[in-house]
């Protein structure tokens, strides 16, 4: 079915993540447009060449008119308001969402009444920068694209979904909401916590620190450059997983102070963290290959697939 | 005074500090040869061709004969004991170092008697790698170079190293022993502290989050893939500063921790981190012009520049 791989695609916000993919999008072939809050985002866009307006009842009616796939791309805290208006114009279109977190976009979708055609989205790509001047088309090449397998959702708009983070040169994570939450609060919202500290950390020596500041701490700290409002929206509504890794890791770190205190030793932390960071490395992913979208127990078998590393590449 | 713009240069340990100090030296004009304790280093340093043997005594014969600088290249662990030959053979050498730690090493060459001649240095520079097969002649290029101003420093040395340092493309950083090493735990070890410990809360999310990781982890973790011997030698002889930053630090995180559950917020320690990244990002090197090695106050007034973000760029 032509239609169902490229149905148009509806981007709610042009920022980093919102922009890159309707770029991406457009350049895979999507008929594809966009809502930013802001006109002056919104003219970057167009000054670009892109559809992009500030007027959301607008963009919201095509996107009902041609049944487009809707993606909302708004941080977490103004996730409610667009989620309203896609319920009161366009309830009936398939919908994802690029947001940090997945429960919690679950629950206002689920209290506006569009859980049917939804299914949850998460693009692993990102930089300290953000707005329509940071849009890259190839953002999202290579990434890992989280794509919900929550029970109840559709092998419509599960494949609609999937094949978009395809397109844009991804490859599909399936992942139920909560483990989702739980795996990024470690490997994303924890590494802005530390960041920021260790930044602070680095400033708390004055100018003779960060004059001898090199690699290791220009790196640790990278994104602690991101915008303020932007960190606290990603990594806030994720308290609960973020928590619990933070105390995992004061935990750590506390044994690792006592040890290097009492022993005068380090070798704990840092064996246990040579061997975490070549697991990372070699890490592979591997591909699934026989699971199809609505066979039977397919949102299970995706499941057991993502936790243990699999990831979708092609859709027939 | 050619000679002394230009003296032999005697590299003690060809890893990948010591190695690439050697390239770049030898790139810049220098007679420069070198020791490596394991022979299949050395040679694979004159594969590459330099004059580099595992004959301790035959190197340090001949530093003492052409009056060469010695540069002590080896971990902390090693240092002792190389110290302990060069006091034998090459008691009258200039002496420097690039060990990682400066208070230990001065404390070092102190109780062998080498106290005179020597002046600590340490180029922050480096990479995850080690060993011969990671050098790289540019890997100053730009670098602070920390070069020692404690009390007692003599201008001619200094002047030799502080020319070692500028002929390899670093800029040199005037900074006392016990200054350098509060400055470094800061933005050098605890960074390594952080990465091994954010690697261990990675892993800890099993293969899913490992694939869901992207550019923030991958940065956030870099320095855990250094090997582990390595860091413990980076970090442990400097127990006591690094024990104040990361007690600092899991200050800090304990109070980001407390605010996120009882108020599930992050600003005070995103607002910080971003402020202290914006200052490191802004900070400006500034040439220090008017302070000749050997005038009147020439160590103090240094270390004051130094500390206000100064560096020496140029020497006459």
């Amino acid at each position: 079915m032509t239609r169902d791989q490229k149905a148009p695609v509806c981007v709610l916000g042009a920022g980093l993540i919102g922009g890159s993919l309707l770029r991406a999008a457009v350049g895979a072939g999507y008929d594809a447009w966009g809502y930013n809050r802001s006109e002056p985002g919104a003219l970057a866009a167009r000054v670009d060449g892109f559809d992009v307006t500030s007027d959301l009842l607008g963009v919201l009616t095509r996107a009902a008119d041609t049944d487009a796939l809707i993606v909302v791309a708004v941080p977490m805290p103004a996730v409610d308001h667009i989620l309203a208006q896609v319920s009161t114009f366009a309830p009936r279109c398939a919908l994802t969402d690029v947001v940090s977190v997945k429960a919690p976009v679950a629950a206002a979708v689920h209290k506006h009444g569009l859980s049917t055609r939804y299914v949850g989205g998460h693009p692993m790509a990102g930089t300290s920068e953000s707005g329509w001047a940071a849009t890259d088309p190839g953002l999202f090449r290579g990434a890992a694209w989280a794509v919900g397998v929550d029970e109840g959702t559709h092998p419509e708009p599960w494949t609609q979904v999937a094949r978009l983070a395809l397109a844009c040169g991804s490859v599909v994570v399936p992942v139920v909401a909560d483990e989702h939450d739980r795996a990024v609060a470690r490997i994303s919202h924890l590494p802005h916590v530390l960041a920021e500290a260790l930044a602070i950390a680095g400033a708390g020596g004055g100018d003779l620190a960060l004059g001898l500041a090199a690699g290791s701490f220009r790196d640790g700290t990278r994104v602690a450059a991101t915008a303020p409002a932007l960190v606290r929206a990603i990594c806030e509504p994720n308290s609960e997983a973020l928590l619990d890794a933070l105390n995992d890791t004061l935990t750590v770190l506390a044994a690792a102070r006592d040890s290097l205190r009492d022993a005068g030793s380090l070798a704990d932390l840092v064996d246990a963290g040579f061997a975490a960071r070549q697991r990372y490395d070699m890490a592979q992913r591997w591909e699934i290959t026989d699971i199809r979208p609505g066979d039977h127990d397919w949102l299970e078998q995706l499941r057991e697939a993502g936790r243990r590393g699999g990831v979708v590449t092609s859709l027939d």
